[in-house]
């Protein structure tokens, strides 16, 4: 059993943890956090539908459930999806307590201790948690800026002697790369993996949140694009657009996969809370959703311009990295021979904090990257966390690497 | 995997789930369901709370939490279970999304295909889907209205040719059985288990359920006796005291368990809804449980009551039961060649549901039992169901079963 810390700090060294926790509570900025920022859930619009909500819906707000979901939130969600273009007449959603949960039950669904599951290099540490408690082989492909590298991808799957069981990817606004796919790489993805056996999991927890409406094709998910050749599990979260505290996610796939989960689902919780699922349901059938992400969109594009900026003016050349169309997240790439590690202790002594880039490593190796994530600072002391990481950062270029001495 | 259905009508034959399907919507008179009365939860309570929730606690809602719990929650959880005499200053508590997923959680932790669980037969259906799902191989041991069977527990402890990885146990008004073990079966069955190895899932989601003071002792958790050769792993639910819908549930274990159990718990979703976490959390700090807790009490008592007073009134004297101290359940007997899914499949027709005695039975074959839940029963219509049920039992009885003639 594999040892991996909160959620919350997305990480999973011990050293780091502890590291963590001596800074918190103090004046500490933290770039760490991938979570939604606590000045931005839509409180008053819950409070508005929480006291406006019949008795009869409160009661049941309190009673057990389906162990596929509530039903109006079900059919809610159907119509939020099928503006994505999701096939939602022929697949079934399953309501999970938590997109993590939905992983879960696909791991536990198809995955057998040892066998193979492919992930993207970096990939998102609470999926890589869940492959690695089944006792899954993990294999993780590089990625760049336009997805997965295919090339990488289908040597891979060639060395295997036996079938990956699943492939799992985040292909918008990815955590923490916070690169979007090209339609085209997402095209080619899908070639790549006809008639192999290769489930992929689509998880999609951050789609709505773009900067720009212009890059919003950009978010269309594999799953609609109608190929019949492979199976698609669709994963989606309420985490990045109500709340993680709601634990709200769901799962999308064909009737067979489906029908399996349910058992699966019913073993682990019974069923997911009734109370978040009405209240969840209100928010998307009042029409509340729409405006609430028009408002998030603005906010969490403010706050990645002043980091960009920020990076822009202080960062030295040496430090390299995309600007994010959407998500939380920009990935710094460092010299080769600069340890995030090593650059995350001096400077969380200096007062910052952030996820090295090993954390995202199903081999927990590759450390030349930092994820910062704006998603939860206050935007005034973004520019001033920026300051003093590249001053850690600039001192690390200095100190010549006694491997190349 | 196994195919279980809801566990709200905790069956788990898909004859009668369909024959419940059918059923529901008309004017069916209901003892299946085994959960509490809508028409009994604390609404009001939660509203107070929730109007009162300072803004700060409002956004936390909305958040994530620790993977173990929120703290303040786990606090008001330790005085609560002081209460009972457990030993909480040792062992540690884990936040569970239901207590069904600690069950799962243990079984993830400790079980392995082909594991053998020992379990009380009848046993709660949720727990033995959870064992299946894992596929174990259950083996069930009778219990009596004192307890589990003290012999017959030695015995297949003996004649097994590996050792079980866990009892799972439900001591106090018991789901189906309505029993509550006395305290000389508490201490015989933890001497059998002490140094066996064998690890004690005691899950006890109704101890606060007795229906006089009287009979408090009798709730007195096996976890509280003090035995340091027995690994107890205690379990506890809020679905019983304050709502299904909140999924909040808690183990209670050494601390070297708790730590696997934690991060088997973050790898199935991450951490349990801090919104449900706060409103239970300030649901017990503003000490709002026990005088709900005594109004819940005396509500299933006059149920209990009731419904006891009409098997008296119209059961034939073929049909034993014992008068349940506590909890949610009566569970009939019927003679032998009287199957209940027999009875079943004319009472649905006559308008009234419950459920078959081999639903608990881990190898699905015993069934000269029936279970009434009165929980979820409005009283003016209990004694017209028992009524109907009797009548259907009684013609049952006159038709001479093949296997006899």
């Amino acid at each position: 059993m594999y040892a991996f810390s909160n959620a919350v700090n997305s990480m999973h060294s011990e050293d780091i943890k502890r590291l963590l926790k001596q800074s918190s509570g103090n004046n500490m900025i933290s770039f760490a956090g991938g979570m939604p920022n606590n000045d931005l859930f839509p409180v008053k619009q819950i409070d508005e539908i929480y006291d406006a909500l019949p008795i009869n819906l409160k009661k049941l707000c309190f009673q057990y459930g389906a162990a596929s979901g509530y039903p109006p939130l079900v059919r809610s969600l159907k119509s939020y999806l099928h503006k994505k273009g999701l096939p939602i007449d022929i697949d079934k959603i399953l309501i999970t307590t938590g997109s993590l949960q939905a992983i879960s039950i696909i791991t536990q669904e198809f995955v057998n201790k040892g066998d193979i599951i492919l992930t993207e290099n970096p990939s998102f540490v609470g999926a890589l948690s869940v492959f690695e408690t089944y006792e899954a082989e993990i294999h993780g492909i590089p990625i760049d800026k336009d997805g997965i590298d295919i090339e990488a991808l289908k040597q891979k799957i060639a060395s295997l002697d036996k079938t990956p069981k699943l492939l799992y990817v985040t292909p918008n606004f990815h955590n923490p790369a916070g690169i979007i796919y090209t339609p085209e790489r997402k095209k080619a993805l899908l070639e790549v993996l006809s008639n192999t056996g290769i489930i992929l999991i689509e998880d999609d927890a951050y789609s709505d949140l773009y900067f720009n409406e212009e890059d919003k094709y950009l978010t269309k998910p594999m799953k609609s694009y109608g190929l019949a050749d492979v199976e698609i599990i669709y994963t989606g979260s309420f985490s990045k657009i109500l709340g993680p505290g709601f634990r709200l996610g769901y799962m999308l796939s064909s009737p067979e996969i489906f029908e399996k989960a349910e058992t699966v689902k019913q073993a682990l919780d019974a069923c997911t809370s009734n109370f978040m699922q009405i209240l969840a349901n209100e928010f998307l059938s009042q029409h509340k959703l729409d405006p609430y992400l028009k408002f998030l969109r603005f906010e969490y594009r403010d706050r990645k311009n002043i980091l960009q900026q920020s990076l822009i003016k202080y960062m030295p050349e040496e430090v390299i990295w995309n600007e994010p169309k959407g998500g939380f997240y920009i990935w710094l790439k460092l010299p080769e021979y600069v340890s995030s590690t090593d650059v995350f202790k001096e400077s969380v002594e200096k007062g910052v904090v952030f996820v090295t880039g090993r954390t995202f490593d199903p081999s927990s190796k590759k450390d030349d990257r930092i994820r910062l994530s704006f998603s939860n600072m206050p935007k005034d002391t973004i520019e001033k966390g920026v300051k003093i990481l590249s001053k850690v950062i600039k001192k690390a270029l200095k100190s010549i690497p006694s491997e190349t001495v």
